[in-house]
């Protein structure tokens, strides 16, 4: 079967996560993160991140950003975010049922907030009609494949602070960000109040963590709790951090995915009848073909359509993406391209 | 250092669940359930309930109870369970919050809800002042070590049936049961609506299913979904599953730990100063003790004080209890007895 | 003082009102609806309506709105709404709070959705990752003084049974649809699964309707109670209804009221310097100003600036508003404009 | 008909109340709350009750709970009451559902808690499992017709600022605490975080406040409307108090309805039968009776079994209760009693 290029979540785990969970499996534990491993992934991440407030693991990526919404918002705040924040097209109303809170949504040109953006749903500060804009969740790197470079998260920083809304990151694929920019994960995260560092779509099983850059981690174990994202045997998430971790196998993986996807985007350039929609920033190609090539080509590959009247398709890199896949890939479109334009 | 009788989630992962998880890291796979091992593990499960709504993984048991019964109650219903259950004691909140709705607790003797305990919050009625009850919550086997017999099972199925009552059993320790009463899990699942068949305490990682016996299986997915325990990879949820059902190492581990149990309640009976509470009839030991017993015991063994004025420890053995653990505590708490009392 | 155009609930109560609410205090009645002033406008209600579900008196609009959308959606389904939707700006989350359903909100040029517009939200049905449309809600009048025609509500009530769609309607101001449109109140509801019917706006003290136009009235009384809005001494809501109904003095308010915005309408229409924003179908003149007028107008009458970059005030006019109130209003504007243009 | 004592929402509105509407209903004012009458209410409630955060008209008692407590408590913080609290026994999982918050509940001998009895349910304060004790709900007068002592308040407040607990009072019935114990409202709320005061039960035609007696009113207007309890024409829930508070009608009418119980407690207590359950300190008797006594009694008077099983009846007087009303009453149990023992 060729490589998917559906999702980085079609990959399998890093070996390394799997290693790393055979070697904690070794004798007792306290459960819920009372145990060694978790304390020192726990310090680790808090090191990496320049967090003053903790890092919380959690199962997943929905799980991630409700427990961190949890922390800066009540119920009749909002939350300012792209229209097509995965925290709004993706998660089911998750962030509506289980914060109570509305989402306050932006269109954007490439998945990006800016200052002007966000400026544009402030209005109805202090009418108790109004749900209270309070939060701002970006994405790095976004759901389209774009990064905020570290001026433009300064510049929203600056501008959350000025006007009393903070500032929370989803970092389902913050790594993939890290490696293009070419930052700390602290340079990344030091505008942010809260924000999520993901595991899974880098390589792991099932694991994200909650990183609460404050002082004050607030009520973060029993948000944590409630949300349903506390894990007993919690030794076995920390393993599949110390798997990313350790080596800096994060920071390999995710700039493979990248290297994958500038490669497949290089290759793109020159196929007619393929345009790339957005700078490609991360591990993630948006690219608007001629209609006729995506049915033939989704009999050999796996992609998904992410906008089906303007024949946008996705293809995302993953952590073992391989040239020889992308080259494959590269000459089927290159095939249908000069069999139908 | 010693086992612990803490929890049965100090217990590590048994090493047919991480061979599992190695041998689903093959290649790619689609994400959130839709792909080959998910399918067969659902079908397996199906086959082994009688279930015809289908199985449905997810991360924690919490989670399983939460996703469960919200196929069961609207907000205005409540969930009627004992005092002791999981449900209402140890999950910070989490129904209430989640659902919407009420628990309407009940004191049980041994953990155990009956016809008659649950006709006593039947009150109200139609009564639009009233949460009304709709679901009944029980778990197998329960916090204290007792399990229901299939005959207790049929009379509160026949009462829900009788009463228009769902019937949702917390099964995080349903492999205990099954074990301990030497009946299948189709027999244990018969009178229920919806249950949680749970693999973690059983040596699993961090793997649950729901499992929806009518035939309809309702909103499952969305729930799932939006109550933050929908997987990407869910293959390797699926894996852990086989490590369990394959072999039929579910049952192994949990007559394993039940037979722990009864080793150590068959020494503990002749020692003075200490009670057994109720039958032990999974892998739950709890024993009333003289108070000047528990912290020398605690110096050198994990457990934890159950009911602190009553001196209640409560003793759990998992599927890596050994005989060799458990006469090593025996060992300890006849020593502390002889030398106190 | 001069009259408000600020809103229509800035005016006070019909003395129809005040006299039934005397009335109705005379000896004692049941509470929470078991009365028989409560029966009579609730069977009044249904009648006028075709309502086959019942109709149910609440304290206020926003009550309203959740308790009958908590009838068609359950939290994982979205509701479709116009952006300008009172439901979406002026209830400060109380639907996402709620319900824990998320709005899928529509861009309108007027206010009013169209099938068209209804079917740009529709995506993703099915899919576990989205909130999944299944309400549809309408504003009748709208808040931009707009409204649907029969043929528009028999489009859209198709277009809803044809895409498994419920169709809510806001009536907050239903009663100046029903004068503007010359209709009755049967052939407004005759597609909505579900509805409001406002008595505040029109002359109540605080008594709105929820109105179920389905033969199965599915949870209300449990609803109604479990989100706050069930009356202990239902009486005096209903009384309100009837010193609307009686008579016909609802009918004869709103024609007072949408007559005077016509009255105020035409007056503008020569006066240079403003421009009229929406076509004035009810009880509200939305009018784009010259910025210089607005202030000097502010400092003698009531009346909002509904947007701000664009200069638009809203004049709303109310049952007790007359000819003489317009026209000095008018004359106000006039003066200013031509000592201003 | 005869005067009913099924519940003192029965009771029609006081004159005074029907007054002040009509005197309110006088030109235009600015709607939800922002009009001289609610501020001159508002300020009034302030000073009497010697509040600091501000005094917020709302519609009902359930509303005024919620509203009242959500200020208190986050999700997974928990609200211990009695177990006969119309807080967890009368609303319908209102608390639950909106606040997202479990109730701990306490069996009291009377309704009424205490230090002691409160000091069961901490447990588990700082366990992430445990949904977190953190308000304590009163009810003055309680819903057994009992009355805390200023000296049982002031312990209650005194135990609640050692445990880092807020303490709400549910004062539907406060009016009738003040009269039974002569004491001023600033007495009765001085050791509450928040407490309701209700108008509606003391004459009112549907109208409570929410008092807040801390200095930060923390996001009262915003937790008002998105629980749906802010009114539009907002003077008129003002003018319901001040029909009230003027000429100190709510004490005369409090006086009344307990005096009126008195004299219905004073004559049970000779007739055969007949056995009081609680003090009589308000407008509530509860009485166990003869089960003969009941259907006859009922087929002439208005009131309901309390509990079915105790035989024990509710009979509630309220505002217009007569001497004549209670003297009709105790001749028909004294002959139902005399033809039947």
């Amino acid at each position: 079967m060729t490589k998917s290029f559906g999702s980085d979540n079609h990959a399998g785990v890093h070996e390394a996560v799997l290693r790393m969970l055979s070697a904690a499996n070794a004798g007792d534990a306290h459960g819920y993160g009372d145990d060694p491993l978790t304390r020192r992934v726990s310090q680790e991440l808090c090191t990496r991140f320049g967090a003053r407030g903790g890092a919380y693991l959690v199962f997943n990526g929905t799980g991630a950003n409700v427990v961190g919404l949890s922390l800066l918002v009540r119920p009749f705040e909002a939350v300012i975010c792209a229209e097509s924040a995965h925290l709004n097209t993706d998660e089911c109303g998750a962030p509506e049922r289980l914060l109570g809170s509305k989402l306050l949504t932006v269109s954007t040109p490439d998945g990006k907030l800016t200052p002007d953006l966000v400026a544009t749903r402030l209005d109805g500060r202090g009418d108790e009609h109004r749900a209270q804009p309070r939060a701002v969740c970006i994405t790095q790197a976004t759901e389209l494949g774009t990064c905020y470079s570290l001026a433009e998260l300064q510049a929203l920083g600056e501008f959350c602070r000025a006007h009393e809304l903070r500032l929370y990151i989803d970092g389902a694929r913050l790594a993939n960000a890290a490696a293009y920019l070419g930052c700390g994960l602290a340079d990344l995260a030091a505008q942010a109040d809260v924000l999520s560092f993901g595991g899974t779509k880098n390589g792991a099983v099932a694991a994200e963590a909650v990183i609460v850059m404050t002082a004050d981690p607030g009520p973060v174990p029993f948000q944590r709790k409630q949300l349903l994202q506390l894990g007993s045997k919690m030794r076995f998430l920390a393993a599949q951090f110390t798997g990313l971790l350790d080596d800096e196998t994060w920071l390999a993986n995710a700039t493979q995915a990248n290297l994958m996807a500038q490669r497949l985007a290089d290759g793109l350039r020159d196929i007619p009848g393929v345009t790339l929609c957005y700078p490609v920033q991360s591990n993630g190609v948006f690219a608007a073909m001629n209609p006729a090539f995506i049915e033939p080509l989704q009999r050999e590959w796996g992609f998904y359509v992410w906008d089906e009247p303007r024949h946008v398709v996705r293809l995302m890199t993953a952590f073992d993406t391989t040239p020889a896949d992308v080259d494959g890939l590269l000459a089927s479109i290159r095939e249908v391209s000069l069999s139908r334009v």
